[in-house]
């Protein structure tokens, strides 16, 4: 039992306040063991050296579903699927019905070249504290259990936090069902959705299903906590941010024939749009990124294209910058299109829109007494997270807190990102702790 | 007989030299017969009203090939195919064999959002002359014949003129054959050579199949003749150009995580090679152009790409400027991938280098002469070509020139390319006295 001894080595992890022990081997094995389906991209020779690519309502994505229920109607939770296919389980406490549990929430959906821990250590660490109060026989006062959030990632369908997004308020149903899968336009959530049989018959809404609170452990995917050498981030909340698609259109032309002066080359005013982008953001501390550039299938090298898009991910932990910044980048998109594009057209649309979010100070507090607990009040810190999470999501529904665990490199959305199996132990301790600290308030 | 008729209304067309007249009828339905075979891109509610995409050595190039096979061989022609399924149509004359033929040469591949005269103007006017000759009796001194070259465009398999390159003998066999489709990179020139039963016997050179001369009508593809009002533009070489494909490598990571000084951004720094290769050609007064970017299938909005992949086409009429625009534009990326893209490596390939070519001074003045019994000293000019064109490739092996005409606004590559049924039919009156005149010398 290597991982479990490790984690008895970390000398500054006194005992659990709850008395109960997350098992770390268990843990690890079933993470990696959830990984079998959409495994990718191997970078080692060792069985868990790959990472991920478990899009969103893909085939792999229907697998670990499957096993999701099956493992926790085993720990005796009730399964409930909602009209987005979210997945709730939830275990009955002793408080009488009709009451919401305390949800541990994540994703197993991933990026296409993801990795093993982003949005799954918090699903499968949930698992592990079910299963931990299940074998000590505990029986909290409230319900407690689990949400698997579809399309946290917006990597195939292009609005990211989805489903959580519709069940908060945020996103209209039908707007999440018309999202088409960013690659193949032909498919949108709702065929995903029917096609593996996953739209319940229950409202997605916090009225549909309500939570009592929602926490969930995540790595931090940045690299703060590794250079501070805190274990544990306690998370206050999000930074803002919003996606913006940009589809520029020109007109085809051949490259040998035309002068320059008579184009309207819509590829080289993206090329410009995207350094312009990059500029304002840097002037502002901010960050502006584009990850997806599209051209039409019929393009070649000797014919300017008609029309090119791409997407625009623009962050701020304040949401005056990202108002700041978001006009500034679009006052320069349309100066580009008027100078250097030559007459392109270009339209955009917004994505997703995230404001800077604040946490639960109650839901803090039960966090940060575990940490303490746990580690001692140098084992952890407070944290903004720069990623968004469907607990951005649910904070605006019930109360809300994450925890944070370090990531070798603050890499992640990477096939080798890695969290030491030690460091899933202890978050996933804190996550137990966390909930039963909440349980007793 | 409307075509017909508008050809004899344009005043300045004198009487044909050779007496013999070709039937603009016949080659205005012939030109629109081939196009049913690749037709798409409608932009209007007439029968002719769409553009083509005709990839080279895809189903409908294979369907226009057997077209082109039947007809050839109805007039009497004698068929060969090559190693890279170059088509030969050869009409015996009266010198002895064995003896090369006067070839009319061009292509039936087209571009993907391509139009319906770059090339297929060329050869079917080709059989225009062949019908013309034959309806009249005439056998000529020298063989006359057609040729159709595959893959002219580079458009699918990215290096233009390819098989007129392979023929003379720029292009190694071997590379050609290997080449893979830009879109699709698991079939390549020789699998759909295969699959199309299109490797002929005779080897691809100019010893396999040697050329007399190579007369080559088509779409000026520029402004110019339109501008001067001149219906015929004898054309004096073309300019040199470049294929380079770019592939700039970065890191994944975490577009709301990852600082953007500890980036990798491959997409970042090649939007900046695009611009700056522009800024270069501006400088030089020469031509740059981006016509495809690729990233990876698995590419979402909040990553940063690992891999960037895009294409640059520089052009000048002169070899020496060019080598100085490529020093520049090459200079100006390592700048940028050290710089703004923070450590990206990249890496580049030549895959199409046509010099500036001048062609054969006695081929030029038979072109000239048929202009001028046709048209009159003003109703023609000299002019350079812009494109590229197998004509360029068949030059440094046999006597060749080409012969243009004007298309609307000087735009081809483009769906809506269209060039008069009289500028046609001026052009392959052009093309039969040019050849007659060529086979008398
Ligand atoms: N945690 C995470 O990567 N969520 C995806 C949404 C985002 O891009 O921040
Ligand atoms: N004529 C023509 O468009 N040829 C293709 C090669 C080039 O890009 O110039």
């Amino acid at each position: 039992h290597f991982i479990q001894k490790r984690l008895f080595t970390v000398s500054h992890l006194s005992a659990s306040a709850s008395g109960f022990r997350i098992n770390a081997d268990r843990l690890a094995e079933t993470l990696h063991h959830t990984c079998q389906w959409g495994a990718a991209h191997r970078y080692g020779d060792g069985p868990t050296e790959t990472g991920m690519a478990r899009l969103a309502l893909s085939d792999d994505d229907a697998q670990v579903r499957r096993w999701f229920a099956e493992e926790t109607q085993k720990l005796g939770c009730n399964l409930v699927v909602d009209q987005m296919g979210n997945m709730f389980a939830n275990k009955r406490g002793s408080a009488p019905e009709p009451t919401p549990m305390i949800a541990m929430g994540s994703h197993l959906d991933t990026q296409p070249r993801g990795g093993r821990y982003d949005g799954i250590l918090g699903v499968v660490a949930a698992v592990e504290v079910m299963r931990t109060l299940a074998e000590n026989g505990h029986k909290t006062h409230h319900n407690v259990g689990i949400v698997n959030w579809t399309n946290e990632e917006g990597a195939r369908f292009p609005k990211s936090m989805m489903a959580s997004g519709v069940w908060a308020g945020k996103i209209p149903l039908e707007d999440a069902y018309s999202l088409p899968d960013i690659m193949d336009p032909s498919v949108t959530v709702k065929s995903e959705l029917q096609r593996l049989g996953y739209i319940g018959d229950v409202a997605c809404s916090s009225a549909g299903y309500p939570l009592k609170a929602h926490f969930e452990l995540h790595i931090e995917q940045g690299p703060i906590l590794e250079q501070t050498k805190r274990r544990i981030g306690v998370v206050q909340g999000g930074q803002g941010y919003r996606w913006f698609t940009i589809t520029v259109t020109g007109r085809d032309a051949h490259t040998g024939t035309t002068p320059l002066n008579n184009r309207s080359d819509p590829l080289l005013a993206a090329a410009k749009m995207i350094a312009s982008s990059n500029d304002v953001a840097k002037d502002l501390d901010a960050l502006a990124s584009t990850g997806v550039i599209k051209i039409p299938q019929n393009s070649s090298t000797n014919t300017i294209a008609s029309q090119v898009t791409f997407t625009l991910d623009i962050r701020h932990p304040e949401d005056a910058i990202l108002n700041e910044m978001q006009r500034r980048i679009f006052e320069s998109f349309e100066a580009i299109a008027k100078k250097d594009g030559r007459g392109v057209q270009f339209n955009w649309t917004l994505d997703t829109d995230s404001p800077a979010t604040k946490f639960d100070p109650n839901c803090i507090k039960m966090v940060a007494k575990a940490a303490t607990d746990l580690l001692g009040e140098q084992g952890w810190q407070y944290i903004t997270s720069g990623a968004g999470h469907d607990s951005i999501n649910t904070s605006s529904q019930c109360p809300t807190t994450m925890i944070f665990v370090p990531c070798k490199d603050g890499v992640s959305h990477h096939p080798e990102e890695y969290c030491s199996p030690e460091d899933c132990a202890i978050g996933t301790q804190t996550l137990l702790e966390s909930v039963l600290n909440y349980d007793k308030l």
